[in-house]
């Protein structure tokens, strides 16, 4: 294939970030833009925070902190302290650094510009490479149904932990949204789209729920491979396990997440990359019309994400 | 006299927080309410900054930095970092903590509520005893006219270090701008009225031009003391004495801080507090229709801001 592999990745924040992150160690191979997920996007201190493009933008600046798996590393926390004192809330915790980003979005938002268009710059000012879109510039939120109602997203999943059993989603506004000209173009021209390891239910669901969007997944010629956030019946983190559970009445496995993405969207992924530990589940996975491709699918080192990302880029070809 | 002592103290920024700081050192002998500029904030950041009340907010609760004269002590610089790195606009330097003051402001102040509330919430998460009010809930803004046109307050004093000679001042709003009922209360029943050694243009002006509130000084039986921000011919800190000779043909003296005050405001001032270095300038002083008081004016050093307080607040017996 003469010149770089176009990929879109659909990415929420922890695996999205990781899986983005592998595909930019391949440098100069691939061309890469990440359309993110905005619905867990939430309005704090009268700023506008954007935390799953945030996780990839940091990664890929080379600047998160891989601890947490959110926020910038060697972060300082003073306003958070001075916040407290004022007797503001700070269960979202947002770091110094990570302020200015808000602060400077927040800004032009206020005047009018396109959240693309802001995303671009603040990751021209980092030095990123790749292309890092919002799903959308319309305001999608998130609703959470537990047995106390219906919560904010990051109530209830930083807040409370996510630790209340999730009867049911909405995402408010995602009727009125439209994906951007810029995520249109990337999907059009892609040579293979990925949907990161992230949560389907929260994470990949918004995305794929712009209205519009998963059309022209379908109408690309392009491969489109999902990467199980699923190994060895648990999640590699947060509560997409649960949520399989409670939302989907399935059992926490990669075959699951097939039979999920196989009733979701029908047709839309064609190859779902699990981890070596769940290979027994292939012709399960092969039942629900999509092809299993068994590989290591733990992408904590660097290496290995790397790694991962280079067998995907085969699969363009 | 029975009970505390009530001071009320017209206050810009550095001299106005020094001074309060020196009433403040006398604990239940004063009830102090400072009265402090609000002239010279401004929006950046989407941020509304009141750089006057916070110096004197910050002095009162110990957090001063006292080296600069402005900001917190031991504060971060993670936020202006990385705005630096974003593009945004970094001369004026705001400090991690002190973000959280700005953030707290105009949260609270988009939800509608009153500057004079939201301080005083502030001062009480920061342990305050006086009360510190905003001049006016309105918003005015000083407005400084040099060789280069008209600028705003802050572009001029910071950006520009307020190398301009000024050749004008106008406040944009405050024809429209009234006292908070706070402001006449305390002011009803001051047993003594101290204007700050701040500079009279640019911090006592606007605070004095707030209609209504001069007349009110005025009207009160309180003496009414100002300090001298001039010694031995120099401002204590920033361009007092330079504008003394722009805008009011005056040399730069205590005894033309004298003249201004009763050309400004005929009758309003009885009596200057002026440094033993220019007790020369008594008699000059007194041909203006205002009574001397030859004392240490300098109070860089907290005992002498008590001192300099203790021996002001005799003036009310």
């Amino acid at each position: 294939m003469a010149g770089p592999v176009r990929i879109v990745l659909l990415a929420g924040g922890f695996g999205g970030a990781r899986m983005a992150h592998g595909f930019a160690l391949l440098g100069d191979r691939v061309e890469l833009s990440v359309i993110g997920n905005t619905a867990d996007d939430l309005d704090l201190h009268g700023l506008h925070i954007s935390p799953d493009l945030d996780t990839v933008m940091y990664t890929l600046a080379g600047m998160a902190n891989e601890e947490t798996g959110w926020g910038v590393r060697d972060e300082t926390w003073s306003a958070v302290e001075m916040l407290a004192r004022y007797g503001q809330p700070t269960w979202f915790r947002l770091g110094d650094h990570d302020l200015a980003t808000h602060i400077t979005r927040t800004t032009r938002l206020r005047a009018g510009e396109r959240l693309t268009d802001i995303t671009a710059d603040l990751c021209r000012s980092l030095e990123i490479g790749a292309q890092l879109l919002p799903m959308t510039d319309a305001s999608v939120r998130t609703k959470v149904r537990t047995a106390d109602g219906w919560l904010d997203f990051q109530d209830y999943f930083v807040r409370r932990s996510h630790a209340d059993e999730v009867l049911e989603l909405r995402f408010a506004g995602i009727a009125d949204a439209r994906p951007s000209a810029e995520v249109l173009a990337a999907i059009h021209t892609a040579d293979l789209i990925v949907i990161a390891p992230s949560n389907p239910f929260v994470s990949v669901a918004p995305i794929l729920g712009v209205p519009g969007l998963s059309q022209r997944l379908l109408a690309t010629p392009a491969p489109v491979v999902a990467v199980s956030p699923i190994v060895g019946g648990r999640a590699l983190r947060g509560p997409a396990a649960a949520m399989m559970s409670s939302l989907a009445g399935l059992a926490p496995t990669s075959a699951s997440i097939a039979a999920h993405y196989a009733r979701s969207h029908p047709g839309l992924v064609d190859i779902l990359a699990i981890d070596g530990s769940d290979a027994d589940q292939a012709d399960e996975i092969r039942a629900s019309g999509i092809a299993p491709l068994v590989t290591r699918t733990v992408i904590a080192a660097p290496d290995d994400r790397g790694r991962l990302a280079a067998e995907l880029v085969d699969l363009a070809g």
